[in-house]
């Protein structure tokens, strides 16, 4: 077997690792914490999917390779909640040096096209990018609409926050902005999302 | 909202349900069983970095949307092991039953893409298919490698159910198909594999 192959499944089998990171948000039915890498692969479905709803034109199998890849760096920097303050101040530099180690297990042509997907979505400034951030956003507010709250509830998070987390979504589709509004209006009305610690607590 | 987009979310939606359908193999460290959302993820990724091993030229998208839906049907068939002769009897029915079921939450246009893919990877007759299932094929084979024997041990799996199992790797991919061989090897001379229940008992 040549050295490049070698590599190639290297990353293959060092890939496994992302089913063992959790995010804060659980399943649907609430029967557990989702992990990333199911988390990746509902998010590249929902690209195929949802494609036609972009604001602008998109390569989507771009986008598709985009979501799957964006949450590799957890391997080693470990999810960081949305909603953490702290967590999020040094969440750039473990992620850039997880995706320092992670990526150049690859041959060099790979490390560069594999961080550069990853570098294009935390960018957010390409069409694609814009839509697949749209959809990482999405997708957690489905998860906990479905369970009743979910991270909401548990977490103390408030409409305000809701809204500020899910502003990237109309910036990739009109459509899924709108519709994510009008679930974040009906998640408030039935008490799903909570007064938080915002009222002088 | 639309209909349109209403039946797609509803479809994504439902597909969180993959997440909670387990295979028999294990995580590669062995601490809990893989589930097919998870799997699926993985094989995507495989096809994107494995690409240029498959044997004819293939259009890598489709290969990449073949492997994130194949499973999908799990959600109401289930997962069918893959060396239970019994469940494998109905496994068609139970799957084109899940299909039929699934796929038509979709729009009429996006019910017979999906279908269309779905089918597609069954027949195994294009390049895009046979490279697809050569991925489904080695990702088990690494994952019950990595941690040492896994559902070949625990189901007493024979080498000769092994390589029946891994023989359409190198229909897609003559350079894996050789690797897989010699991780086959590798497993046996380990004590990997077992003689399980073929010498009388």
């Amino acid at each position: 077997m040549g050295d490049r192959l070698a590599r190639q499944l290297r990353f293959t089998v060092e890939l496994d690792k992302l089913k063992q990171v959790l995010r804060r948000n659980s399943l649907g039915d609430g029967s557990r914490r989702e992990n990333s890498a199911e988390h990746s692969w509902h998010l590249a479905m929902m690209a195929a999917i949802l494609a036609e709803h972009a604001n602008a034109a998109v390569d989507i199998g771009r986008v598709m390779q985009m979501v799957l890849v964006h949450d590799v760096v957890e391997i080693d920097a470990g999810d960081t909640f949305a909603y953490d303050p702290v967590g999020m101040l040094d969440q750039a530099e473990r992620e850039t040096c997880a995706a320092d180690r992670l990526f150049s297990l690859l041959p060099p042509d790979q490390t560069e096209a594999v961080r550069g997907l990853w570098e294009e979505f935390e960018a957010r400034e390409t069409a694609e990018a814009r839509f697949a951030v749209a959809l990482d956003r999405l997708q957690p507010l489905l998860q906990n609409f479905e369970c009743g709250g979910g991270t909401w509830r548990s977490h103390g998070v408030t409409e305000e926050m809701v809204r500020a987390r899910c502003l990237p979504i109309s910036g990739g589709s009109a459509a899924l902005g709108a519709y994510a509004d009008g679930l974040i209006e009906e998640a408030v009305a039935r008490g799903m999302i909570g007064e938080g610690l915002t009222a002088g607590s």
